[in-house]
Parts: C-alpha cells; sequence; structure tokens
C-alpha cells in the first residue's frame, strides 16, 4: 500500500460548490455500499459496475462505490468504478484510521472526481460501547480522519455517525472540527432509523446556525427506514439547508433499508410547489433502475412499492377507475410515463424480424454488441416459436441472462429430469464443462434437489444454497419461469445470485444453479489472480 | 333490503369519545377494505374472516371489513365479520348514496358495536370531474349521508375525499356540516399521497380551530404512501390533533399502499419520548398479523420492510455485528422480540413427539382442532422422514395448508412429470374429485404447464392463471418448495389465491392450483346459493 502523497486540491473534486442555484439537491446514491452490505443483497463485480454505469448516464451526482477496506473485492470494484464513471463524484468510505483512510484514497484516485468519505460515531452510546473513547478523543480523531483524507482528495465528506442520537452541543464541536480539518460535506445521518421529521429538521437548523463556517459547505441526510419515515425524514433535512440527500435504489439497505432514491426524487418533483428544488436525476429511467437493482440483488420489489412497485400505477376499485376515466388527475399525482413505466406493451411474436427486436430492445433499455444481439435474437426465435405471445418482461429476462452468461466456462446442454409423488425423483444432466460434455444421473428430495444434486456430482464445491427463487416472469400457463439460485461460498465468506429463464422450471433452475456457479468460480479467479499479484 | 329504522344511539357505538384519556389513539385498520381493494389482493371469504379475528386479538379498534354495495361477497364478509368480532368496533364503507348507505347499514347492524363509514369527494378536482357536482350539493349531501347513516347506527364517521387537495374554507364548512348532522369521526384522507407532513398537519391544525363542535369528535388520518410519506403525514395529523390512525397491515392499499399499521404502532411506541400517545395494539403479534396477510393476499413483503421485513433486525457488515456485540442498543431502536421475531428458532426433527409439535404449534400461534392436528401431526411426520430439518417455516407452511384444504373437493393422489431440455414435457395426474379417482395423461410447455393442462383436462374451467410463485420455505436444496397460484375467473371478475408446500416443486403446484379451483368453486356455491335465496 502506497502512503499517502499531498495533492493539489482538485478543482472538479467539488462539485457543490460550485453549484450557482442555492435550490439544486445532490443525490448521493449509496446502493452499492449501504444498499449492498444488507444481509443478502451481495452484487457480483460485474453487476456493481453495469449498477455503477447505469446510475451515471441517470444522472446521480455522488456514487458511494464501496468500503474499500472491507475486502478486496469492494476495493477492486471500488477502483473499477473510479475508472469508468464519466460524469459522477465516485466515493469510497472509511472509518476513521490510517489505513482505512489509505485503502479508500487508493481505490478512488483513479476517479475524474473522487471523494473520500469518512466517518465516526459521535454519539453518547456508540462512544461508550463501540469505540470506547472518550468525547474529547472522537474529536481528536475527526481532525486527524478529514486532515489525512484530505492529503488524498480535495472533496472529503465526514459523517457523525448516530448524529441523531448525539448531544447537539457535541455535534456542533465535531462539524466544527470537521469543516476546519477541509471537509466540504456534512453528513449527519440518523443511523438507527429513530428520528422524527420535526427532530431531524431542528438538529439541521441548529448546526447550520451554530457552526462557524456552515456556509461554506453541503449538509447532507442520510436516513434509514426502521420506523418508515426516512424519506419524509430526508426532506425535512433539505427543508433545514441539507443540499445531499443519501439514498438507495428501491429503499435497500440495512436492515429496513435507507430512504428510497426514487421517492426522494419524485417527491421534489411532484411537490415542487412546496419543496422548490431542484435534482439533476432523469426520473424516466427510475424504474429500469429498479429492475436492475431487483435483478442484481435478488431482492424482490414489494408490489405496493411507491414510484418502481407494480401497483403503483394501478387502479383497480370501481371507485377508481371511474374517476380514473372521466379525468386521471382525480387519482394520479404523477403519471406512470414520468418514472419510465410504459402503458402500451407491444407483444412481439415469432413473425417480428431483426430490426423490431433492435427496436424494442433499445426501448427497453438495451444495446447490445452485435454477437450479443445475433444470440439474443436467435434465442427470441426460439422463445417466441414455444410461446404465443413474448412480452417486454420475456425479452428483458432473455436478455439478461444473455448478458450474465457470455463468459461462462460451464453450460448446460441437456437435462431429463422425472418429479411428481411416488419418489424418489430423478434426474439425468449433461453439462459442458470448459467445451467437453460429462452426464451424471442423480436423486433427490425433489426434482430440484435430484438436479443440483447432479450439478454437485459434476462440479463438486462447497458453496451452500442460500436462496432459491422462482416466478412467472409474464402471465399464462406458458410463462417463462425466472430461477434466482444464491449460493454462499462460507471459505470466501461471499455470495453469488444469478439468474435464468426458461419456459421449462427445471431447465431454468439448473441455468440459474450453473450461472451462479460460473459466477463463483470467475470471482475466486480474480481474486487468486490479485492475490498472487 | 329493509328500509332503515331510527334507532336509539347505541351506548357502545361511540367508545372514543368514552376514553378518558386523550392521548389514546385508536388504531382502525383497513387491511379488509382499502387493503383488499388493490389489484391482486382478493381474499376469499374464509381469508378475510381469519384476518379479522386475528386483528380483534390484536387490540385493533375499529375494523374496517369491507364496502359492502361493492358486491355480494363484500356485504356477506362484512356482515359475518360484524357478528363474530368480540372486541373492536366493525366499520362498513358507503359512499353518499341512499343505497350504499342502507347496504353498510344492513352489513354492520349485527355487530357489538357497529360503525358507518360514509365519504364524499370534496376536492376541486373531485367535484367537477368525478362527481359533477357543485359545492352547494356536496354539501347537502354530507348533510344527507350522516343522517341517514345516524338513522342506522349511533356511530358514524365521515370522511373528506381528497381532503388534501381541498380548499381549506370549503373544507371547513363541510366537516361542520357532517358535525352538526352527527358524525362522530371526522377522516381528512390524503387520497393520492399528495402531502407532506407540515401540510397535513396545518390542515389539522387549522380545521380543529375553526369548526365549531370540533372539540367534541375524532379526527382522523388515512394516508397514502404514493411519495413514500404516509406513516410521517399520519403521525404530523396526530401531533395535531388527530386521535384515530387508519392502516393496513404490510401497508398494502390502492396503489403505493396505506401507511404501515405495524410502522405507526412501532413508532409511537418507540419514540414516546417525543410521540406521548397510548395504542392497545399487542405489538408482540405484528409479526404474526403481517405473515397471515402476505399469506392471504400471496403479496410478499420485501426483505427491508420496517418491522416485518426479514431483514428489519438483521445485521451483516462487520462495523454493524461488532457494534451490536458489544451493545445492542448500538444499532437496535427496539427489540425483535418486541414485534414477535423469535430470535431462537427451535428446530423440530422425526424424533419430536405430539407435545412437542403441539407446543411449538402454539409458540407459531396456531391452535388446531383434534383432528386437524391429528392430520397436521401425521404430516409433519412425513416431512421429517424426507428433510433433516424441520424449521418453523415449513411447520407454518404445513399447517396453513392443512387449514386451508379442509373442505376441499378434489385433492391430488399421484403425479409423475417428466421435464427437461428434450420436451414436450408431460404429467400423469390423479386426482381424487368428490371420492372417485380420476387419471389423466397431458404434456405442455414446460412441467408446470404439462401439469396444468392435466387439471384443466380432468376439471375443465375458464379460469386463468395470473400469479405463479415458488419459493423455498427454508433453505438448502431439500427445502420445501412453496408454490402460490392465483386463478381470475373473469366471469365472476374474482380472483383465488391458494398456497400448497411439498419438497417436490410440481407436486406443490398440483396442489396449489387444485386448491384455487377448490375455493373458486367454494365461492361460486356460496354466491349462487345466496343468489337463488
Amino acid at each position: 500500500m502506497s502512503s499517502p502523497v499531498a495533492q493539489a486540491p482538485n478543482a472538479a473534486g467539488q462539485p457543490e460548490k460550485a453549484a450557482s442555484d442555492a435550490d439544486r439537491v445532490y443525490i448521493f446514491d449509496t446502493t452499492l455500499r449501504d444498499g449492498e452490505q444488507c444481509p443478502g443483497a451481495t452484487m457480483t463485480f460485474e453487476e456493481k459496475l453495469e449498477v455503477a454505469d447505469f446510475l451515471d448516464d441517470m444522472g446521480v451526482d455522488i456514487i458511494e462505490a464501496g468500503f474499500p477496506i472491507a475486502s478486496d473485492g469492494d476495493f477492486q470494484a471500488v477502483s473499477e468504478i473510479a475508472g469508468r464513471v464519466k460524469k459522477a463524484v465516485v466515493c469510497g468510505l472509511s472509518r476513521a484510521g490510517e489505513k482505512d483512510i489509505d485503502r479508500a484514497g487508493e481505490a478512488v484516485k483513479g476517479a475524474r472526481r473522487p471523494r473520500i468519505h469518512t466517518f465516526i460515531s459521535t454519539s453518547p452510546v456508540h462512544r461508550k460501547y463501540k469505540l470506547q473513547k472518550s468525547a474529547d478523543e472522537v474529536l481528536e480523531l475527526v481532525h486527524f480522519q478529514v486532515t489525512r483524507a484530505r492529503n488524498w482528495v480535495a472533496d472529503v465528506e465526514w459523517s457523525a455517525e448516530d448524529a441523531t442520537r448525539t448531544e447537539i452541543d457535541y455535534l456542533c464541536r465535531c462539524v466544527e472540527t470537521a469543516i476546519r480539518a477541509g471537509a466540504g460535506t456534512i453528513n449527519l445521518p440518523d443511523t438507527v432509523g429513530y428520528a422524527t421529521p420535526e427532530e431531524y429538521f431542528e438538529m439541521f437548523r441548529t448546526v447550520r446556525e451554530r457552526v462557524p463556517g456552515a456556509d461554506k459547505v453541503i449538509f447532507s441526510v442520510h436516513c434509514h427506514n426502521d420506523l418508515g419515515m426516512a424519506v419524509a425524514n430526508s426532506l425535512a433535512g433539505v427543508r433545514a439547508g441539507a443540499r445531499q440527500v443519501e439514498c438507495t435504489i428501491n429503499g435497500i439497505g440495512e436492515r429496513a433499508g435507507n430512504a428510497a432514491l426514487e421517492e426522494v426524487v419524485m417527491a421534489i418533483k411532484t411537490r415542487h410547489d412546496v419543496l422548490p428544488y431542484q435534482v439533476g436525476v432523469e426520473a424516466r429511467m427510475l424504474n429500469r433502475a429498479s429492475k436492475l437493482v431487483a435483478a442484481a440483488t435478488s431482492f424482490p420489489v414489494q408490489y405496493n412499492k411507491a414510484i418502481v412497485g407494480r401497483n403503483a400505477f394501478a387502479h383497480e376499485s370501481g371507485i377508481h377507475q371511474d374517476g380514473m376515466l372521466k379525468h386521471t388527475q382525480t387519482y394520479e399525482i404523477m403519471t406512470p410515463e414520468s418514472v419510465g413505466v410504459s402503458k402500451t406493451s407491444l407483444v412481439m411474436g415469432k413473425h417480428s424480424g431483426r430490426n423490431a427486436f433492435r427496436t424494442k430492445l433499445k426501448e427497453l433499455g438495451y444495446e447490445l454488441g452485435e454477437n450479443a444481439f445475433e444470440d439474443a435474437f436467435n434465442r427470441f426465435k426460439a422463445l417466441a416459436d414455444r410461446k404465443k405471445h413474448v412480452y417486454d418482461e420475456d425479452l428483458e429476462a432473455l436478455v439478461d441472462e444473455e448478458i450474465a452468461t457470455q463468459q461462462d466456462r460451464m453450460k448446460v446442454v441437456a437435462l431429463t429430469v422425472i418429479a411428481g409423488t411416488m419418489g424418489p425423483q430423478s434426474a439425468t444432466l449433461t453439462l459442458d464443462i470448459d467445451g467437453a460434455h460429462q452426464t451424471v444421473q442423480s436423486t433427490g428430495n425433489g426434482p430440484v434437489d435430484a438436479t443440483f444434486n447432479a450439478i454437485v456430482k459434476l462440479v463438486p464445491h462447497q458453496a451452500k444454497l442460500a436462496l432459491y427463487q422462482v416466478h412467472a416472469v409474464t402471465e399464462g400457463t406458458d410463462a417463462q419461469a425466472e430461477v434466482s439460485v444464491r449460493l454462499e461460498d462460507e471459505v470466501e465468506g461471499k455470495s453469488v445470485t444469478a439468474r435464468a429463464a426458461d419456459p421449462d422450471t427445471m431447465v431454468a433452475s439448473a441455468k440459474a444453479y450453473v450461472g451462479a456457479l460460473n459466477k463463483l468460480f470467475a470471482k475466486r479467479g480474480r481474486l487468486h489472480a490479485q492475490q498472487s499479484a
């Protein structure tokens, strides 16, 4: 690890201060850090890059890409994202220690606009039990951590972990120290999801009034949803003068999650009359962002999730339908189109050609290279032969799988499964492993168990099945089944998730399991390569 | 339909006013009305009764059981719930028309504590486009609807639909009219999920200050979550003096849903220092209420859902785990036990006997009759023979299915399915239909399609498959698969959902589909019986 080098302040490093509009609210997305760190939401390296690229395209101002000291995988992801993101600030998280900060600095240094986000707990309960340090000791660390981070980058964000449970006088002293040491952004999180909007408003108002230099920095909100108030708290902070909102797609994150990016953005856009702020996010990409993150994490979005749930714009009851037919504004405060939900779903079929398919993919937000496009087109034709109507969701499943399986070492060649009440269920499976076909037969407790046992016979491994989910991609009994499989590798302490779609649930299951193994081995390969380097 | 009869005011009808404590907040659950009316959440008659019984046991103050004029099924459910609920007020919804109100009065009249909830739109956009009536005409209707409802019951709630988009002066006149006509509860809903907490607070403050007689009634909040602020808005209304909160389990409801009951209750209990109110709900039953409603509606609860999501109390990141080990308060503002999430999951196995099984079921909240218990125990033993560890979730799946299938006309006797890449997939199925065994063979596009085609051959019907979902009940490849099937009967315009669990996904699929058909036919039988009566 190289030692920190004092750098000239990077002019691009402090985008907030350059903004001419005092009502501009910066959207800081932490899907890849706070979101990814919640149980089961682990994404692969490739999935992280895909999400980062999408967030950048969507106009997110700051992307928190990970926690570089946490693992080599995290470091690698932050570093790779730093190198490829075109517009957004790329941020790495660190605690107050020297090694943490240096690792974060190392990870973001390749970014066009790098930021280090360094935090320390300030509340009495955290100081006493977690840090086991006095208030004065913590204050010294605040000075140290910001100073050291500033040696790496000009754009430093400092967070008072558990700020909402911190004594207000002490919190002000901490903030003053961080500002004096050179922090450009001050984040005061509601770490445990404890605050009410009134309290959160008051905290920001007081800190901004009292602390010298508060007018020179950007204040930031970071809210958790444990009591269902993350969005309202975030907006209360903004009303009190905060100009950065930390949030995640679909509201994923520790415990009950973070404030949902899509809800914060659409509240500001829809209620511009009482929330007169500007955000740079392209709202029409929100629906696709939600789907991308749901797929990468295999965290389903509940039907009635605000903005991006499948019922968010659905009206069933007679009263509402009647009102909607008379005038959409009776029950609709924003249009589905404004967040990228298309009302018309052009159905594709076996007579649809390459041009129609390409246009459709573009509409859905996919741009494939020529080879990937041809493969996807061939699979579309094969699907159209078996399935009467091919819906948008069918195509999304097909293309997502196409993208995911491009560099796989193992593929499912043939599978026959016998299931039913007679038991034991059995599976005969042929896999292509590094180009050679291998076949095996196995039994199990249920057809899925039999199929997975066959895979284990062909590809022995220690990973544990942590999640198995099936849902129909579209409606009807001939719908494609989409299967998600998550494997947990206890040795590495990491998990991978893979999805596959096929009209045959058993085939989709085998493909998803093999896909997860491919990811696991690819990940290991990368990790080992790095360790030996 | 009988005409309304003027009744002596029912002393039990106005529980709110009798309360001595001004800080008591009444919980009004509308899971069975606003929740059930959202697309896809339709519950069967039996499911509604089960939910109502549970809500009553849990200490909900008012249960809105349905919208009696909407359908015969709704009327029947409200009427049956009115007759069985022991403690809570039972409420039926109605619009402003004579028939609506009379139907609601008819439905709730058997309740120990009946209420009619009658509403009308007050906002300009609703008056103009939906009602096509002038402000004065609407005002006359307010007087009419409350007066007529009071002829049925002493406890009348009046709602100003779309109150948050209504001119404040006009809203005050409407409220005054409703109070003069005898409404005891005044509900001012944020129908379109449009308000911010500050606006919602101001509206209640203004109305309560200005309207004569406002101190004699209970004000009520009813918030939708379109911008993610339903809970914060509800609590803002309470701070402004409202003392009834309308909410739903899991926050289900039109579009983005209603304020979640569990979040409102736990916010008040956890932050009693700044929200000094009393609620009568037993919080330790919240987790089970969530599971019950999720199962009845087949609406999955997202992992990071506040209070009841499976991640709500989970801590993965090293930092948080470290803090939790040192002191739980560092990251936990309420305990999992306080909402009924048990940390220890006592694992059952093949050596567990009747007593252990009975104790376990009691812990999980089930009390079965002797026959149902014996059946459940036998199925538990059969499962324990096939599966190494039997977890709480396995038992819940097993017992839920046991309860659901007690009066079925059709049962799955035997099934053999051949699946795989070779296609066409085939299924051989034997059903017991009214006591006689019938066998058929069928092919299909995938094994599920083949199985369902076999069922259609044996039991021809027009219902459409609207949802097919599979998930593993517990972890591991030998986990039971739980399958949900929703069928939509286009003739009746209704849908039914059934679940089944089995280690063999195909067997679970067949059982779930047959279960849905049983429900559909039971429902039809009931409807036809009623129509001919």
